[in-house]
């Protein structure tokens, strides 16, 4: 896509899970102008807890995206920086299931989220009102208005996304499995057929972004579209959460980059990865620091992105 | 109803509105046998907001009864003493109603019992599963499992009672209406017929007592029954609430025990009033300190009243 350097990007799009996805959109709306970035966020993790529809994932982005996330550190990842967690103590009384960790703000957001939602509004909609009120600039697309769950087939059977992950703490994976048939909206499809660039972030790639890339028409839309991905490995070990163990279970492989670039085989025009871990890529790769521990991290490493994006053809 | 002070009451039903009736069902759960006691609760404030059922007078009895609520004093006189609001200021940023304050540990309260309601569940059985699940031992009973919202008519419309009494600050009161016509539940009809006395806690007649009593079959039931009531005037004034503004309002006389004794005429036994309130009364009037500053006061308030109704014909 031979592109000048000193010519800004005018409209990218990003696929994001969680934490690892979040952070590299925190660093491509700073690196890009205002209105050139489009976060489409996975929603196969959504479930209901406490009669409250929660959306993790969009969540975590729009926290991050309002400087409102855990950034630089901390014993937690996920949520708000600043929480207090008053409420799950009073429901532990109530006898309520608490394996979720609902902390006061947090909780609000559910709330404003699944008022807006029996209101009538879509998970679109919904989803701008709420981050715009946080400040946030980017815009953030749900990639579906409708429920599309991610299951998690296990040896303890068929366990939805947030109980696999969450409540049993990511038993072995036999299979995922993606149930119904939702499409993504139409704000989805179009914000990837007018992209200059798809980028795919450093998100487990068969729970945060196959449930995007299954959904009609999403895949071949992508495909389309110059793509670069960045890659959640670290020397063969995921930077967060349960990638390493599923990759043999789910591809037969050792967990590497190039196991990586073959999951996305045939959307990929390059693929970002840790230094030391370009070795028998099939593939242009850009070998950098991918560790985000800072919002300096993540601009650096958004910044190199897109220069790197710029030079493939 | 003749009595020896030393022999126990058995069978004993208050009737109650918020904290003045709350604080009373605290003495009266201490002065009598376990058991012995049941709540009758004001539900005509009930109302949604933010989604969740929020029920004002069950919670203040709940939590005054499992003290956790603000006994002693302190600025707040409603909802729990150690209580913090992050998800109320985060509400605010999503442009939320903000007008009535939920704390984050009293919001789990609204939220364990709109799920349990949502699922099926009663008001009479989900209120017994929450007050059990805080230890409360003494039964509170809702007045009716069904909605019965007690509307305030004022010169800006007819307003439900949470609007006029917290979002619009009591604006002077053309009339009271109850709005549908829920029934009792029977455990409510059953307990005042097993009554041994009937105590009509110191809350306002109109909006807190009234409710009650105009449900079918309610008044007539308290009428068979000895009924103690105590008075929420003092020397005129309110302890707490608009009383003293209403009385002149609804009942054209100057607010007094007299036109209280007048407003409840054909139920009362008893009036229990504070000291030097007891002149022209046309009933028998036990003169004390009605004034519950602490558990210590109402203890003591409850134990009078009750020896006080051992001596009534």
């Amino acid at each position: 896509m031979k592109r000048e350097k000193s010519r800004p990007w005018r409209r990218v799009v990003a696929l994001s899970g969680g934490v690892g996805g979040a952070r590299l959109l925190h660093g491509l709306s700073r690196a890009l102008p205002e209105g050139a970035l489009t976060a489409v966020v996975n929603t196969g993790d959504d479930f209901e807890h406490w009669g409250l529809h929660i959306a993790p994932d969009l969540d975590t982005v729009m926290y991050t995206l309002a400087d409102l996330a855990p950034f630089d550190g901390g014993e937690r990842g996920w949520g708000l920086a600043v929480e207090s967690f008053e409420a799950l103590a009073m429901m532990r009384r109530y006898g309520a299931e608490d394996w979720f960790s609902h902390g006061d703000r947090d909780l609000a957001t559910h709330l404003a989220r699944t008022r807006a939602l029996r209101a009538g509004g879509s998970l679109t909609d919904v989803t701008a009102r709420l981050a715009g009120a946080l400040g946030v600039r980017t815009r953030i697309l749900p990639m579906s208005d409708a429920p599309c769950p991610t299951l998690v087939e296990t040896d303890r059977g068929t366990l939805p996304f947030q109980q696999w992950f969450v409540r049993h703490r990511c038993p072995p994976v036999r299979a995922i499995r993606f149930d119904g048939a939702a499409p993504p909206t139409a704000h989805v499809l179009r914000a990837l057929d007018e992209a200059e660039l798809v980028v795919i972030g450093p998100s487990n790639p068969y729970v945060s972004i196959d449930p995007i890339l299954r959904l009609s028409g999403v895949r071949e839309a992508v495909a389309r579209r110059p793509v670069v991905a960045v890659s959640p490995l670290v020397g063969g070990k995921a930077v967060k959460g349960p990638l390493a163990e599923m990759i043999p279970l789910l591809a037969g492989e050792p967990p590497s980059t190039a196991a990586l670039g073959r999951h996305y085989r045939g959307l990929l025009g390059g693929l970002v990865v840790e230094r030391g871990d370009e070795a028998g890529l099939p593939l242009p790769a850009l070998a950098t620091s991918t560790v985000m521990r800072s919002r300096d991290d993540s601009r650096r490493l958004a910044g190199e992105l897109l220069d790197f994006a710029a030079t493939l053809p």
